[in-house]
């Protein structure tokens, strides 16, 4: 890993205007015109280093991606990262035929950068657990938080959370029962036998690596926010008790 | 511990028919006559040995509890643990003015045994895991079993239900979200920090102990079942965001 300073990581950013976004409110409500086109969005919040949102974005083309981070450092070693996963050389400035952009803003911001069911699906990823009682507002899926996810989110919208804080998913779990949200696919042993059926994202995070790694459990679950997401999960449950 | 054969037990069983129910579907529609007055009936599906019963009979004078269980032994070793909470000799035979029944039957025929309405609240304490997916129809928190309890439960009703392990658990609460029921105060480690505010039942069972016991964790939840219910559960969050 190269060491760069402030300066440095300024200097990278700066290359990469195309890929980065350092005022993402600018966007908000057109989003659609940034990528080109209208493919569904999908939002990491709190990516990290990028590697799930960069293996994501390359996996999934007709999925357009954007990686929020609040530290630039992390944006500027996601950018990295994308590039790689995208085969973009660091002298091309143009990325305007890719499916991702990085935008680096603070999540409490949301409802500027994104207009009402501008997105379709928002991951958390390992958001930082924030243990202490008095710092519950600041965890993620805090009702706070989650009332502005439901604004964002589309008629097909859903939140995926994986984390390998049980106390973190413990409270989430409370948090979107007591919102009266719709979960399903709860797993408290993503990594360990899938007897059930489940179907979860196999692209690890960096977390997930370290954490899985060392033998840990990881949790996770999906939110059906949209009205169009829960009629079709209805349906399907529906379908499965007729089986 | 005295050991008895089959024939030891069932004539310990028939000295007590006054505390233990062999035929409850007579009852159905009628515990409160069994009782003697309209307070409300909670019900402890599985019981074993019946420590969680006695003790929680012995602490709640105004509520009615029933005990249930498929196996007379452990019918007849529970008869020994209420007695002994209740400070009842084991030559009185007339446990009329007590708060307390054991029911002999099968989970699967509880319909037969209960009317609709007639309980306030189901516990499931440390109940049968069946890990194979071929048994998933067994565990107590299938769909199957819950949508009777649905039935038998009156509009205060709940089920309150913790075990050690973690696949039941998880098979529950995906269970109990598919059946769009709404769960509240979720525990992951229910002798674990309770930062968050947790009332949960203090009263142990067997099981419990001995798991606890050995640091092993704990899950824990309530559904909230009857629509009265419902209703005071919603007034009470409303009111805790406001505050
Ligand atoms: C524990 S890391 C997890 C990173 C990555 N998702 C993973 O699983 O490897 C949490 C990330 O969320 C970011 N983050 C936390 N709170 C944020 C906020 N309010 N706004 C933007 N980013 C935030 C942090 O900077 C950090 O990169
Ligand atoms: C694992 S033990 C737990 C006992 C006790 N609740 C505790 O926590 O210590 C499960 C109990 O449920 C009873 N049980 C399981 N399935 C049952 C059924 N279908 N009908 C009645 N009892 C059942 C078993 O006989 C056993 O006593």
């Amino acid at each position: 890993m190269r060491l760069r300073g402030r300066k440095g990581i300024r200097e990278a950013i700066e290359r990469q205007r195309d890929l980065i976004v350092l005022e993402p409110a600018i966007y908000k409500g057109k989003w659609a015109e940034v990528f080109g086109n209208d493919n569904p969005i999908h939002v990491e919040l709190g990516m990290g280093k990028g590697r799930f949102i960069s293996e994501m974005s390359k996996l999934n083309p007709h999925i357009n991606f954007i990686g929020v981070d609040m530290y630039d450092e992390l944006i500027r070693r996601a950018s990295e990262k994308v590039r790689i996963a995208h085969g973009i050389e660091e002298s091309e400035t143009d990325v305007s035929l890719e499916n991702i952009r990085l935008a680096l803003f603070n999540i409490e911001r949301i409802e500027e950068v994104f207009d009402a069911n501008e997105l379709q699906r928002i991951y958390l990823n390992f958001s930082d657990p924030w243990p202490k009682k008095k710092h519950a507002r600041r965890r993620l899926t805090h009702a706070g938080f989650v009332n502005k996810y439901k604004e964002v989110l589309n008629g097909k919208g859903q939140i995926h959370f994986k984390t390998d804080s049980r106390s973190l998913f413990e409270f989430s779990l409370n948090s979107f029962s007591d919102l009266g949200l719709r979960m399903r696919n709860i797993s408290l042993d993503l990594h360990g036998g899938f007897e059930e059926g489940f179907n979860p994202d196999h692209v690890m995070t960096e977390y997930e690596t370290k954490f899985a790694g060392r033998g840990m459990n990881i949790f996770r679950c999906e939110v059906v926010i949209g009205e169009e997401a829960l009629a079709e999960h209805l349906d399907s449950l529906q379908g499965e008790q007729q089986s």
